[in-house]
């Protein structure tokens, strides 16, 4: 090894899910939404002025952050918006988390916490989720530098009521709580309105599921203005210009067609509750999902050979080998009516 | 002070140049380019397809680094994408200073740099320029974790030759060297060439000067196969998806007009060469610019008082009041012919 290169910081890498590039497959892999975003997206592409790009976006994504504090019933300075939760979950870290007590959060949850964690130098401590996936309250009453957990957890698309998350609320107090809601639009309850009561919790949200805008990158927090300021104060110490000027303006669009929201949102809560029959008839277990996606194992097949046998006819879904408690488990997203039934046709076949 | 208010991170935040909401103002403080984008650039909006941003974008951004790799003649493995190159220099600094040497750079430079070695805990050392506004190489000839500096240098416009690069490499084999060229196309001359021979140069460019996306954020860094490596793994423990679709899209589009592109740089550097001998006539005194701005002090008239009237007659340049060596000094971007003249009528006007 070379000098130069002993300094170089070693990293587990991320390995997200995979993006064939074949057209004609059914993806069910990464939770992307099925249906394309609000009409109103294609409208501001058609009026855009490209001569404009020249010229730096605002670096306060002012029309973004209003948008997003109308639709919410907040003040604009209680919103913090960032190129996709997982940019803003990050932040949140670095802003948040400099205590030298360990930061808690579940031992099967989003992929990103630890690795964000070891990259910004942060003690943490993993609370195992019970036998039936579940987050216990108690194991976050112990003393810590900081809490973060989805709502509704992930892979398990399980989800906790309110009362649940003020209790963890109330037992820290001292500390920042971070609820990330990426999937809260299909069927959880949001902790918005604990806003008011804990002025240490700090809810984050995504346009990249429920408002179908993976590929663009738009994430928000929100909270009250300490913590929001203190975010952008670290946003501006790092990088003052993140959000592109199509973003901006393609957000916007999308959050204000609130009834195409709503409607796309039922369709995929509808399908995922068509299919969850469907699929215990084929003998699946699964879990209580409130997401877009189902959490599923198969009471007589491996998991790895159902993700092998679907991936060979074109159907992706995500299997997660790393993880021993969870490795007979696929997770698989919802996506339309039609690729449902055909994801069923193909698992059939299979199991018969 | 809040318990959970203690483990906030106290930042110094960056204060970016004014992006005032007026129309019809002449904006020479941000360094931005008066010429749209390629033509092409609008062709991609035209014919972008807005439903599929439901997908996640392609993480690797394959289209664009292919494009950058064939543009500068290097292989994929050695172009790193990101959003604008404060997040490409922020990465790098993330992924390769982890020493406990403190790294170097100039006391008058871009600042971001201190405000990155303090986010993320990497002791630095400034070596101030010399009287002329010169880097010495001697300086960076010392015990150190890490070099970095622009070329040319920023706010300065000094561009350095490539031999005074070369020896700042031959006197720092064991530490990553980053050059900054992100005004490089304007005059100056890239490091590119020393790529084969130094294996431990990172060297990042940006689109928002020289290609006029400013707007769209996008930047790179071309190295060694080992150093590029290194900072995709970093950042994809960190983020994925970080550029969007349109972006990828749109930084194609750019790239591939290579006499657009010529031409505006030509155009920009021709204006600068013009209003040379006029602010020389106004009793302006400026260094040697190889960049789309013009560094410039006057020899009787405080430059903010000139600062406050330019803004008074609807015309930005950015002004420095923080550091006292640069104090008296006005940074004015280039514009078009037309906004130049302007600039100079209106200067005339207050020094008569």
């Amino acid at each position: 090894m070379k000098a130069w290169e002993e300094n170089i910081r070693r990293v587990v890498p991320y390995v997200p899910g995979e993006q064939p590039k074949k057209e004609k497959i059914i993806k069910l892999n990464t939770n992307e939404n099925p249906y394309p975003p609000a009409p109103g997206v294609e409208e501001v592409i058609k009026q855009m002025d490209y001569a404009k790009f020249r010229l730096y976006p605002d670096p306060t994504v002012g029309d973004l952050v209003k948008a997003i504090a109308d639709r919410y019933q907040l003040e604009e300075d209680q919103v913090f918006v960032g190129v996709g939760s997982d940019d803003v979950l990050a932040m949140a870290f670095l802003t948040f988390f400099n205590s030298k007590k360990p930061i808690l959060f579940p031992d099967i949850t989003y992929s990103f916490y630890d690795v964000w964690a070891q990259v910004f130098r942060i003690p943490y401590q993993v609370q195992p989720l019970d036998q039936k996936f579940q987050i216990q309250a108690e194991d976050y009453k112990k003393e810590n530098g900081g809490v973060i957990f989805p709502n509704p957890n992930a892979p398990t698309g399980i989800a906790m009521d309110l009362d649940f998350i003020e209790k963890i609320l109330e037992q820290n107090q001292d500390v920042v709580v971070i609820v990330d809601e990426a999937y809260i639009d299909f069927g959880g309850i949001s902790a918005l309105p604990l806003l008011k009561k804990y002025e240490n919790l700090l809810v984050v949200q995504t346009f990249s599921k429920s408002r179908s805008l993976a590929g663009i990158r738009i994430g928000y927090a929100m909270g009250n203005r300490t913590l929001i300021q203190a975010m952008q104060d670290v946003k501006y110490s790092f990088n003052s210009y993140t959000m592109n000027q199509p973003s901006i303006q393609i957000g916007v669009a999308a959050l204000e067609d609130v009834s195409y929201f709503d409607r796309t949102k039922e369709k995929i809560i509808a399908t995922r509750e068509r299919i969850k029959p469907a699929l215990k008839e084929l003998g699946f277990s699964f879990l209580d999902s409130k997401t877009n996606f189902i959490f599923a194992s198969h009471n007589s097949y491996a998991a790895s050979d159902i993700f092998e046998y679907l991936k060979a006819n074109d159907i992706y879904v995500r299997y997660f080998s790393g993880n021993p408690r969870i490795q007979n488990y696929l997770r698989i997203s919802i996506g339309t009516d039609l690729e449902m039934d055909r994801f069923i046709a193909v698992l059939k076949e299979y199991l018969k």
